[in-house]
């Protein structure tokens, strides 16, 4: 068994945590080298000389195999994964926008090199997500993945639906409890679970999909109507990432959008900070993960499992990225519930995006219309950037 | 990438469902080349010239490199598996019994002549419960991993608490649904979930326990007031395989035990013929893996991504059975409810086994009593054997 000579960016709980797990545990045949962080003016529960400030003492260092990169700056991300390949160095990362952004370029430029690029901590943390679909699902006949995969927006849901709370209330109680960040547009707009899903597609189907390009939808117009509604149904409302693949029409579709689930559905069990994928495939049924999505110590879970992952030379084979016999395209038609008792716009227009109206309701303070549209149209409509408009879709 | 030349062994549903996949999937690069069946009378759907009755036919045949074996005889299983490993052939199984039984002297001999030896489909079929734990946490510190892992007993058990069966009438149902076997014994006394307990223990752990070592109880003995004492306390009744491991004591337990689950608890939530299992681990919190536990195409799957496995050389590294600091042993206590209305054996023996006592009912057709003793205790008063005696352990 080879030895792991670690270069780690980025000190912060989850650095320190994988630090410490690595001097306890010499069994593990991985060490840590040196550690790049930005400021160096902190006190750090690590030797000083282990520090330095210059990424350069990382990625020219030679004895340096593996890159850790657990830094927020996405642009400065890209450079040290791009640089650290092209040095032949393996690189171990938690970036899901950039990875999902870069998937493409990254990939091609990690073969070249012939280096492993491990992600696990990136989608659902320590729930073993994507060396699942990986390795596991291959032969299966996969029919789609469909998760709740953003912790800090159901945590804020799981609120508005079991203690009435409104969305600003429940915002501000995931800031204070830790779930949120100050600015939270990257989780309750869905371009966070957009990014996951665009991951998880390519491990699931051997497809490359843009997360701007995922008909997505946020949380923030929901409002305490729609959760009134559900309760009537026996629904509740989760913000759900779905890839899914219709087989005889040969194509695949990925959306991020509020959606009903049945109460009695495995995704409804998924509440605060907790993640939760279903896998459906045609051999076995349904599987459910299910596990903290992110945090310290999920976190640093996946990637000391991707270190030892690195340790009998794993990488992701992609094997499914060659021959996918199908394209990405908006060809679904999907069922939704539009609250439009706030719209600002023009509501004939909004009805007439339907294909077909299921229910409508109509009243002073709270107006909803149930139907199905083809997904190209409802991407086209502008409901989706439209917090006026409450749009949440049928499981 | 090589090419799996497979003899196949049984020629069951799950044995027809690989064919029919691998047939239709030629860039799966896996051929079956042989079936040796046990009476060649029956009418198959493949090919005649694929089928032979004599063992010798894929044993002895070169090109044969792996032999996959689905056939329900332990005794013939267990000779097929010695005989291709010794002549270097590769082998996927879901012989639980036989594995879990025969686990030292497989592994060796499987190491001795360098081949694989996969049986993902022998512990929650296509929940990927062996690979997860043998690949995914070993770097994380395990402290348990507790799941039903039998799908059987769980489809009684859910009769008896959703639909106030008697225990007789939910074996029925089990039986007529195609969930219980005519002799459902190796399910219902917890045989089998404690040969897949064995197996699980090995790749959590690296620990070898045997199965009959296993402090077991089946669900025979379970009455209707067990159900409603669970239903008043917003518990229900799960047959639990669970190894723990006490850290500061360095010790690990493996029990199957009737087991009063917390409503709130997730796996409350498993019902009928479901498996689930969760693991609980120091840097992640609690996983959890869900899905259907036997049948056709849960089988088919888990044997099929243990062939995709094949195609790039993986095996199960065991690294973990090399350095395990601890033994196993009953060192551990439980707290256990003992319904004691039909005991027939001496109710103040029974009574003096407790460490402690927390509760004690008596009434003329309902007694029980709740209390704490040692798990070494337990395994010789002899109630774990007797179904005049419900013992139901807290979770």
């Amino acid at each position: 068994m080879k030895k792991l000579t670690i270069g780690l960016f980025g000190f912060g709980v989850v650095g320190e945590g994988i630090y410490q797990v690595l001097k306890d545990k010499p069994a593990l045949n991985a060490e840590i080298k040196r550690i790049v962080i930005k400021d160096d003016s902190k006190v750090r529960n690590a030797p000083a000389e282990l520090f330095s400030t210059r990424a350069e003492d990382i990625l020219e260092d030679q004895d340096i195999n593996v890159v850790i990169e657990l830094i927020s700056d996405a642009e400065a991300a890209f450079t040290i994964i791009e640089q650290a390949f092209k040095r032949k160095k393996h690189v171990v990362s938690a970036n899901k926008k950039l990875i999902a952004e870069q998937l493409t370029y990254l990939l091609a430029l990690q073969k070249d090199n012939e280096v492993s690029f491990l992600y696990e901590a990136a989608v659902c943390g320590s729930v073993p997500i994507i060396r699942n679909l990986e390795e596991y699902f291959d032969n299966d006949l996969l029919n789609y993945v469909s998760g709740i995969v953003n912790g800090t927006t159901n945590y804020i849901l799981t609120k508005m639906g079991n203690e009435k709370q409104s969305y600003a209330d429940a915002l501000s109680a995931a800031q204070s409890s830790g779930f949120a960040e100050a600015d939270p547009t990257a989780d309750v707009e869905g371009f966070d679970a957009a990014s996951k899903l665009s991951i998880m597609a390519l491990h699931a189907f051997g497809k490359i999909i843009q997360p701007h390009t995922v008909v997505k939808k946020g949380i923030t117009a929901i409002q305490s109507a729609d959760f009134n509604y559900a309760q009537e149904k026996d629904y509740t409302i989760k913000l759900i990432a779905k890839s899914f693949y219709d087989a005889s029409k040969k194509h695949l579709t990925a959306t991020v959008l509020p959606t009903f689930i049945p109460l009695k559905n495995t995704l409804a069990l998924v509440d605060n900070e907790y993640n939760g994928v279903l896998i459906g495939s045609s051999l076995s049924d349904e599987q459910f993960l299910y596990g903290k999505g992110a945090g310290r110590f999920p976190t640093s879970s996946a990637v000391l499992s991707d270190l030892s992952a690195l340790l009998y030379d794993y990488h992701y084979a992609n094997r499914k990225l060659a021959h996918t016999p199908f394209d990405t395209n908006l060809l679904g038609r999907v069922k939704i519930y539009v609250n439009y008792s706030s719209y600002t716009g023009d509501i004939h227009q909004l009805e007439k995006q339907f294909k077909q109206v299921h229910e409508r309701f109509q009243s002073e303070n709270y107006s909803f219309i149930i139907g199905e549209l083809d997904l190209l149209t409802l991407s086209k409509t502008g409901w989706l950037n439209d917090s006026s408009v409450s749009v949440i879709a049928f499981d």
